[in-house]
């Protein structure tokens, strides 16, 4: 077993940096706060016996060395990004549990045949660039580096320019590297492990996503002195839209989600009525038929209420990937990990997207999840217990050893 | 008549200050713009012979002296701070048509018993600080003098930080005038007037107003892995409360507008469920029962969709002014100038607010409307004919002329 104190005060340094501003955590993507998380994170790894690998995304690998000389590493990572209102263990949970793994074997002295690569990806988060899991996404080909290094945040700086400012641009190729097999442990960010009182997620599926923008064309004009059959209301359709979609997915209960995060007006004055509307839809759900469908579904409604409105309409597609199925014997060793241990499981679907998702494109890769209080998450107040905290982290070790192999 | 060359070489001089985007104005109240603009209208006044008095809320207050020794000035004024996104004309046109008229009796060797005031209210557009018409609602006591100062914009810059940064806090107390009279001269920001032909409008009342600010709470939680029925959705109530809001204005027609002009979310991000969402609504109607009732009726219904939502729901009132009747008398001098002049004119409700619904609180006061094409305004391409112009400056002329008396 791991040892549990050491993995939870490691959380509670690393909550240290990037403090949000009730209780959780602001250290968004190629910040200064991420730039002095990667810095404590390498410094443990170090002490660890680690060594490093970056790559031009900026995603640090932390190999501690195998036995066997053409074995390929098991990896095993998450992000220590966050939200800008993020928690202290959404993704640090699981490159923390990751080096808490290593420290135990270092502490057993136990020695694996494959090498262990403790990986904290870069971006995972998709706050400050869409899409989300954009480093392991580059690495599992589903983007080019140039799409990634040109994304923007909010105020038009450049991800490329960025990770250079903050001095972590590596020498490896993106996707390079070769798995044996990737292993991720996160909270559940949903409420059905503790509502079903389990203490241990054996992730067996990823719903599959779509993030889309729209951009909504009216015209500015007066609120006291235009007629209301005179205008021609951006803001009126986001609204009939941001229904629409509620509407869409609360007919295709259970097994899908849709929702509403961010909500853009322009000029945004008290007196006018908005020239442009800009927001994001997040749609998701484990069946590739409904993804399909109900993405189709959402545009062409959309596309008809603006029409009804004299409202212009674009959409983009700022992220996107399909329902991922784990690896079984992956999940197999989890679930007779966590079965071996005592801890009570059941298998899930995660609700959130994951690196893993992106990993299992191009390895055997498969996700380990423990509950969080009342399934919050992304929101400061996310919290888990060191119990839980400890279960997951007792299973990702065996799991791994047993792929591993001592 | 008055000049119409002149006047319209000095709107487009205007024009130049604070250029927008496409081929408006942001010239917004208190920054360097507005400080620009005053400079500039504060020399043409020198130039024209015109003495200067500004008040504590940096109202500008340019006074052609009158023959009669105690005769209370005539006020003819408008504001030349615009919208973010704002046009040439909104406000400026009846600042510089004042001007313009005393050019014009300048050029005549015209003398009239009582003076004539030419005014630049301070923040009438409330855009960057609400509300709208905060020099004049001070200077009629609808507000203290601290409640003005105290107001904050976007960055939270406060109101009396950013009159003292641009230097232009006056010694007068507000409100401290006399007035015999007040015109206000001004594009209609509506489509009335182009619809039915005319040249003026004779303004005989103005709509009340509502500003109402909502700040919705609700859970921040993740887009992806909160089940639906889990949801505390803030971003939901808000449209929902919006499409209520257009639903009962529609339901007033003719005679009531409402729309939404600001929204905001946060945290803002993609698959963030917001915590908190805020967003204003611009309510009118020059009906008084409406006004009393509408409201009423907005802020219950808000309440109800927040509560089955679990949403919490504030509402501050962040701008009310009662409809306004303007002064028979002037009013009918403004009609008899038209006639007088031959220009097609009709009787008009102000949709938007104005400085002379506060001026009509503390002296008889009416405006002067001209068309604007297609009724845009708060919009770059707000765009009047010069003959428009120069019609409204000529009523404006002789309104003023009979009553400041020769
Ligand atoms: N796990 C997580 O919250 N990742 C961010 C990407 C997503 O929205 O699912
Ligand atoms: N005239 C004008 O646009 N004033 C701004 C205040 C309002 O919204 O009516």
């Amino acid at each position: 077993r791991i040892n549990a104190d050491r993995l939870w005060d490691s959380l509670m340094e690393m909550a240290k940096i990037g403090p949000g501003v009730a209780g959780g955590n602001n250290r968004q993507t190629l910040t200064d706060s991420d730039k002095q998380g990667r810095e404590l994170f390498q410094r443990w790894c170090s002490e660890a016996g680690l060594s490093m690998g970056v790559d031009k995304m900026g995603t640090m690998f932390m190999t501690r060395p195998g036995t066997g000389p053409d074995a390929l590493p098991v990896y095993v990572g998450s992000h220590l990004d966050t939200q800008p209102t993020g928690g202290k263990y959404d993704g640090v949970l699981g490159v923390l549990a990751g080096l808490e793994l290593v420290r135990s074997l270092n502490d057993l002295n136990i020695k694996t045949r494959h090498p262990i690569v403790v990986t904290n990806w870069t971006n995972e988060e998709g706050a400050r660039f869409a899409p989300a899991m954009l480093a392991s996404g580059v690495f599992a080909g589903a983007h080019t580096l140039d799409y990634a290094y040109g994304r923007t945040d909010p105020e038009g700086k450049r991800f490329g320019d960025e990770l250079e400012r903050i001095g972590w641009v590596g020498e490896e190729e993106v996707g390079a590297r070769k798995m044996h097999a990737y292993f991720e442990y996160h909270i559940e960010q949903g409420p059905i492990l503790e509502a079903e009182d389990k203490q241990i997620g054996v992730v067996t599926h990823c719903q599959g996503l779509w993030w889309l923008e729209f951009t909504l064309t009216g015209r500015e004009a007066h609120t006291g002195s235009t007629p209301m059959d005179m205008r021609v209301n951006a803001g009126l359709a986001m609204a009939r839209i941001f229904e629409m979609v509620q509407e869409l997915a609360m007919a295709e209960q259970p097994g899908a989600v849709a929702g509403v995060g961010q909500v853009k007006f322009a000029p945004n004055s008290r007196n006018v009525l908005p020239g442009t509307v800009v927001f994001t839809v997040d749609l998701r759900t484990p069946s590739q038929e409904k993804l399909d469908r109900m993405r189709a579904a959402i545009e062409s409604r959309a596309a008809a209420i603006c029409a009804e409105l004299g409202v212009g309409c674009a959409v983009e597609a700022v992220g996107h990937f399909d329902p991922v199925t784990f690896d079984p014997t992956l999940v197999g060793r989890v679930r007779a990990a966590a079965e071996k241990l005592g801890y009570s499981h059941m298998n899930i679907i995660s609700g959130a997207g994951h690196d893993a998702c992106w990993a299992a494109k191009v390895a055997p890769a498969t996700m380990i999840m423990c509950p969080c209080v009342g399934g919050l998450s992304h929101n400061e107040a996310e919290d888990i217990s060191k119990e839980w905290a400890t279960a997951g982290a007792d299973v990702l070790l065996h799991a791994v050893l047993e792929t591993a192999e001592i």
